[in-house]
């Protein structure tokens, strides 16, 4: 029920990955809405399954109040499908905030973590090239890049099979002094773990292949998506200005289409909420059918590699390392 | 004598700079390296005067050390030319920290601040929005980003001309209760401020012109200027790619090469040191002659319109507003 053009457009996508991917699909919404939808399709021996729920809880609201006066809401519903272990993974379309509250509570956080965390590709430019965190958490203790650091290698490891991922900190010179307190601390505690720390890199090292794993605190992670995103629609602006005198509108047109793409990787993918002991995965709310599609073959992947699994075991072996002082 | 190309491309940017502005110069080097470059020059009744000056510090030297070891290296005898009043303005090509040092310790700061904040305009997308701090200061208290605002408002109202400037803080959303600790507590301040302080922005709102000055710590700063500068070379290659099929060679040399200086605009027109009582001015490492014009140019203008004396006058009302509590 969650996101700009749900349920039409969810619903729609949805069956386009389906048949992709010859999945079992459970439909979770209000039940006049999302019944409308499916007369459109011919559901005859399909498991497509529609799950009843009683309204959603919006980007404006207070998670936690919402939860307590909205219990029937369509992301609790549908997460408490996968706490219950009926379904696999949950893709929602709505409120990030409303779904990392709906995930921590009712499918609880592993050791370590206080949030979920989110990460991933966000350059088409530098398709492989993970950033963690991308907005969950805005103050972050060193303890907290480490988890983030470790949950992105898992990341990069199962879902980009990059075989020992490069991880480092995004800071303002590649020396180990280099940086705030909280680099600096965290820079510490990288090193002494078992992960492939390869130091800190700069704002132009996501261009640069200097690291497969890029961590930040989601303060300064949210902000260069946006920046990015912005940058892509500006610079499209400015480019068509000068290029269309020069091309025909045809190839320009392509050509801009795919510059937005390029700036707005996560709008197409969606992003896994990382450190929630069940896999979910927020698409972006103004997701159409080819974005919602997208997000669920995202999430599909992320089933398919037992990323959540994964996650617990790296998370862990951070944990026990970082207790016994282990040293490199 | 700082700089990549120094002193060649230096004294050769020097003398455009001077015949554009009728300047009077002052060019501080080692005697044989400078003199040799002014042979080549008719200097006839020009007002060209050589200063001489032992050595440079580095990027890779401490300042402070530095500064013991080498008394008379170029930075320190140049910015002592300012403090004698026998400068108006020095303008630099060479280490950052080691200006800001000698700036710092020379002229010395601006009451309530403790080191130079560099910032101006630093994308060719929106040239009249100024970002402070670009990286002078990695762990910034509260009081500090509100003198930077101060000191922002002050460059946009008078170098940029914006009579009553916008000052918004960098953060993660719009609503006064989004971003981190740092963020929260400096709206706060900001808001009882005599500044026009529209608020807080998101990293999309440099290109949507919400606000003329947008104030964060170094930290982001120099992220964000760096990553746009990474992200200017690899969209260059990605369309030089893609375009080159569909244009002439040389009209999409053009059009990259206005790209390049669009994503690299302080590489153009260098930054001023904001908080100092002197007026220095650092100009990119790799500037060639038109880049050291061009730093020049922007040093002109800095020392026309009196920025040092009005904003040390914003920095003292903001200190007395803060202190008398005064609401907007």
């Amino acid at each position: 029920m969650g996101g700009d053009y749900a349920p039409h457009e969810t619903v729609k996508g949805a069956m386009a990955a389906r048949s992709d991917h010859n999945l079992e699909l459970l439909l979770v919404g209000d039940r006049a809405a999302v019944e409308g939808e499916l007369a459109d399709y011919d559901l005859a021996g399909q498991p497509v399954t529609f799950v009843p729920s009683v309204g959603k809880i919006g980007d404006d609201e207070h998670p936690m109040y919402a939860f307590r006066h909205k219990p029937d809401a369509s992301i609790i519903v549908g997460t408490k499908l996968v706490k219950d272990g009926r379904a696999d993974v949950l893709v929602s379309l709505g409120s990030t905030g409303a779904s990392m509250a709906a995930s921590a509570l009712i499918l609880g956080m592993m050791e370590g973590l206080e949030r979920p965390c989110i990460g991933g590709p966000f350059l088409g430019l530098a398709p492989r090239t993970v950033l963690m965190d991308l907005g969950s958490s805005v103050d972050c203790r060193p303890s907290q890049l480490l988890n983030f650091a470790a949950l992105g290698s898992v990341f990069a490891h199962k879902f980009l099979e990059i075989p020992n991922p490069r991880v480092a900190l995004l800071s303002v010179g590649s020396e180990k002094s280099k940086g705030n307190r909280q680099v600096q601390e965290s820079y510490q505690l990288l090193e002494r773990s078992h992960l492939n720390f390869v130091g800190n890199v700069e704002g132009m090292d996501f261009f640069t292949d200097k690291a497969d794993v890029i961590v930040c605190d989601g303060f300064v992670g949210n902000i260069l998506i946006k920046f990015t995103e912005g940058m892509g629609s500006a610079l499209g602006g400015y480019l068509s200005s000068q290029l269309s005198p020069l091309m025909p509108q045809q190839e320009l047109t392509r050509v801009l289409s795919e510059l937005w793409q390029t700036t707005n990787l996560p709008r197409t993918m969606g992003g896994p909420l990382f450190g929630v002991n069940g896999a979910v995965l927020v698409g972006h709310g103004s997701s159409k059918a080819a974005g919602v599609a997208g997000a669920i073959d995202t999430a599909v992947r992320c089933v398919r590699w037992s990323l959540v699994e994964s996650m617990r075991e790296e998370l862990s072996a951070v944990r026990i390392r970082g207790l016994t002082g282990g040293e490199k």
